[in-house]
C-alpha cells in the first residue's frame, strides 16, 4: 500500500498525459513540458503559495478555481515565469490559449504551471512548437504518465508517480498524482507542483475540500529550508469516469486515499531533498490545537541547527528543545519530553542520563530518523517530514552563478 | 570613530574586571570565567532572550532587573546551565551568591550569565576556586578588560571590544561593552551575551530605557541562522562614577553612543560568524512601519537559499525578492525594487538588463556585500547585518559528536 512501482502507476480513467521537450533547459534534449488532459470537463480546484511574489501562473490558475469544466493542466519546467511583470501573465495566458486550440475548449478551462528559472521571459517560440507536440502525444498509458512526471523535474533526481484505489460500488475509483520539487534548495528554482487525478464523480466544493484537507496533512507539513515559493501549486482534476454514488462514506473512502497518495508525494520530495543524508519524521504531540504542534514543528525542522546537528550523528536535544521555545507557543519547560530515535533525552524539563554514543552511531547508520516530542498541554498532535542540512546542500546552492 | 584598537580600548570610570580560567572547557588552561564589578552600587538593566526554554542565568538575572544597586557581573563560558531544571536555578544563584560573598554585598546585586554546553549541571568545586580567583585578579586596565572579553568566547576567533567616549560638561563621558557569539552556529553553543558599562549617572529607568533603544537597533537587527538562543543577555550598567548633570541634550549624546557601542559589538559577531565568507549589510527602506522593515529583513537573513546566493557569488535577486514576499507584509510587486551592490536587479516589480558577470565577479571579490531593498510603501527604514551560509557552516555545526 505504501510503495508503488511502475507496474502499479496508472492514470485515472478519463485522463491522458504527455511528457515531450521543446528546449527550455540548458540541456534541450531534457523533457520540459507535461501535459495531462481530462477526456470531458471535469471539476476541478487548487491550493498555491501565500507568497505575495508570486508567479504568473498561479495569478492564472488561481483565478480559474475552483471550477466544474476543466479541461488540462499544463506544466513546463526550465522557467518559472515568477517576477516578470504584465509580459509573464500575458505569456501566462497565452500558453493556456495555445492549450485550449489543441483541444477545441476555452482557454478558461485550462490550468498552468511553471517551474524553473526566476525573472526570464518565456520563450514563446520553442512553446508554440512543444504545446502541439504534447497533444499529439497524449495517452492514457502509464508510460506516459512518467513521462509528464519525469517533464516537470527540475532538480529532482527522480520522478515522482503515486496512485491508490479502492472498491466503491461495483468498480474501483482511482486517485493518481505526480509531483517535482527537490524542496526549494535548486538554484534559481523555486517550486513544489503536484497534480492529482481521479475517476470520482467530485463536484468543485468536494474537489476543494478533499485537497485542502490532504495538503493540510502532506504538502503544508514538510520542509527543507523554510523559503516559500513564488509558484508552490497543488492541483485535483475530477474526470467523474466512473459514476458511481457518493454518500458520506464513500467521500470518506476518497479522502482516505487522496490523502495518501499527497503523503506519498510529499514524502518524495524530502527523500529527493539535494544534499540531503537523512529523512526526518518529527511528531509534535500533546498540544492544545493542532495549529500549535504545526508552529512548532515548523520551528524544529526550519533550524539549521537541528538539521545539522542530525547531519553529524549528534544527538544534540537542546537544539530542538530549544527551537520549540522559540514557536511562539506558550509551554512551560516541565510540559515537555523529547525522544530520539525512540531514546528518552529530556523528561519533564530535565535532562536524562542516555548513551549517547550508540545513540549516535545509530543516527549514522540509518537514514531514517523519528524526533518526537510530547507536550503535556491536551490532545492535538502533527506529523512533518524534513531533512538534514549538509555541506552539499550549501553546494549545490552556492556554486552556481547566473 | 568606528573603530577602535587595543590601544584605545578602557573600562569606564568605576568599573574593574578580571578573565580567569577554572577548567571548565575541554580545554583547561582556556580562559572561562569573566568578571565585571562596579566599585560602587550601579544602576542595571538588562534585555534577555524571549525563548521558553531559557537558561537558569537568563531567569535569576531578569528576575533582578532593573535595579540601582547592583555591583557585578559573573560570566562563565563553556557551560550553559540551560535545561537543568531547578538544580540549575540553584547552581545560578549559587555563583551571584560566592561572588556576592568576595565584594561584601549582597548576592541579589550580582548578575550571571553562563554560555556553552546545554544540558549539563554545572561544576560547583571548579567555580568555588574561580570565583575568588578572578576577584583576586580584578583591575581597572585594558588588558584585564581584553582578559575578561576573552573568557567570555565558546568558538569566536576574537574578543570583542568596543568603546566610545564624549565630552559632556567638565569630562569625557565613556560607554564600552563586551561581547560574545559567532552567533548561534557553534556546536552545542547557544548564546550571545554583552556586557556594557558606562561612566555616566543614569538611574535604572534611564538604563532600561537606553538600552533597548540600542539593542533594536544593534544585537537585535543581527542574523546568523535564525536559531534564538537559551541564553541571549544584553546588560547595561551605570557606575555614575562620572557626576554630571543629565538633560535631555546629554541623555541624547549618551544614547548615540551606547548606540554606537552596541552596532560595533552587533557587527563583530556577524565578522566573526563561524564559516561565513560575506559581512551582509541588508536596508529594508520605505516601508509603512518599522516593524513591516524588521519582519523583511528577517525574512531574507534567514533565508539559507539568500545567503548560499551570496556565499556562491550568485545575484540571484530572485530568492531575495521571494523571501520579501513571504514576510508577512502587504505589498504588490509594482511596490518593490532591490539593488545589490549598488545595482539596480529589480525596477518596481520587472526584471532590468544588469551585467551579471562583472556583479557576480564583484561578490567573489569583496567581503562586504549591501543589499537594498526599497518599497514605495511609507518612510520607515531598518538596518540589517547578517552572514552567507557556506558548507564550512555546516561542517563545524555538524561533524561534531556529544
Amino acid at each position: 500500500m505504501n510503495n508503488t512501482d511502475a507496474t502499479s502507476i496508472a492514470l485515472p480513467v478519463g485522463f491522458r498525459a504527455a511528457g515531450v521537450s521543446c528546449g527550455l533547459k540548458s540541456d534541450p534534449s531534457k523533457p520540459d513540458l507535461a501535459l495531462f488532459v481530462a477526456d470531458r470537463p471535469s471539476a476541478a480546484a487548487g491550493v498555491f503559495t501565500t507568497n505575495l511574489v508570486c508567479g504568473a501562473p498561479v495569478k492564472v490558475s488561481r483565478s480559474r478555481l475552483p471550477r466544474a469544466t476543466a479541461r488540462a493542466v499544463i506544466v513546463n519546467s526550465g522557467n518559472a515565469n515568477a517576477c516578470t511583470g504584465a509580459r509573464g501573465d500575458e505569456d501566462a495566458r497565452w500558453m493556456t490559449a495555445e492549450v485550449a486550440k489543441q483541444l477545441d475548449c476555452s482557454p478558461e478551462d485550462v490550468l498552468v504551471c511553471s517551474t524553473g528559472v526566476i525573472g526570464r521571459f518565456l520563450p514563446r517560440e520553442k512553446l508554440a512548437k512543444g504545446i502541439p507536440a504534447a497533444t499529439s502525444h497524449l495517452a492514457p498509458s502509464a508510460e506516459n504518465f512518467r513521462d509528464a512526471a519525469t517533464a516537470m523535474m527540475t532538480t529532482d533526481t527522480f520522478a515522482k508517480l503515486a496512485t491508490r484505489s479502492r472498491r466503491v460500488g461495483a468498480g474501483d475509483l482511482r486517485v493518481s498524482g505526480v509531483a517535482k520539487g527537490a524542496a526549494m534548495i535548486a538554484p534559481n528554482m523555486a517550486t513544489m507542483l503536484a497534480v492529482l487525478m481521479t475517476d470520482a464523480p467530485l463536484d468543485p466544493r468536494q474537489a476543494d475540500s478533499l485537497l485542502r484537507h490532504a495538503v493540510a496533512r502532506s504538502f503544508n507539513c514538510i520542509s527543507v529550508d523554510g523559503h516559500m515559493s513564488t509558484s508552490d501549486t497543488v492541483l485535483l482534476l475530477a474526470s467523474g469516469a466512473r459514476q458511481v454514488r457518493l454518500g458520506d462514506g464513500e467521500l470518506a473512502m476518497i479522502q482516505e486515499i487522496v490523502d495518501e497518495v499527497a503523503v506519498e508525494l510529499a514524502q518524495a520530495i524530502i527523500r529527493d531533498a539535494e544534499g540531503a543524508d537523512h529523512f526526518i519524521t518529527l511528531d509534535v504531540r500533546g498540544t492544545k490545537t493542532r495549529d500549535d504542534a504545526i508552529r512548532i514543528a515548523r520551528a524544529i525542522t526550519d533550524s539549521p541547527l537541528v538539521k545539522t546537528a542530525i547531519a553529524g550523528g549528534d544527538p544534540n536535544w537542546g537544539r530542538i528543545v530549544s527551537a520549540a521555545g522559540y514557536a511562539g507557543v506558550p509551554f512551560r519547560e516541565e510540559d515537555l519530553s523529547l525522544k530520539l530515535n525512540g531514546v528518552l533525552l529530556y523528561k519533564a524539563g530535565a535532562p536524562t542520563d542516555f548513551d549517547a554514543k550508540s545513540l549516535s552511531q545509530g543516527l549514522r547508520a540509518n537514514r531514517d530518523v523519528l524526533i518526537e516530542l510530547d507536550f503535556a498541554l491536551g490532545d492535538e498532535a502533527v506529523r512533518f517530514w524534513t531533512s538534514d542540512l549538509t555541506a552539499e546542500y550549501v553546494r549545490l546552492n552556492a556554486d552556481y552563478t547566473t
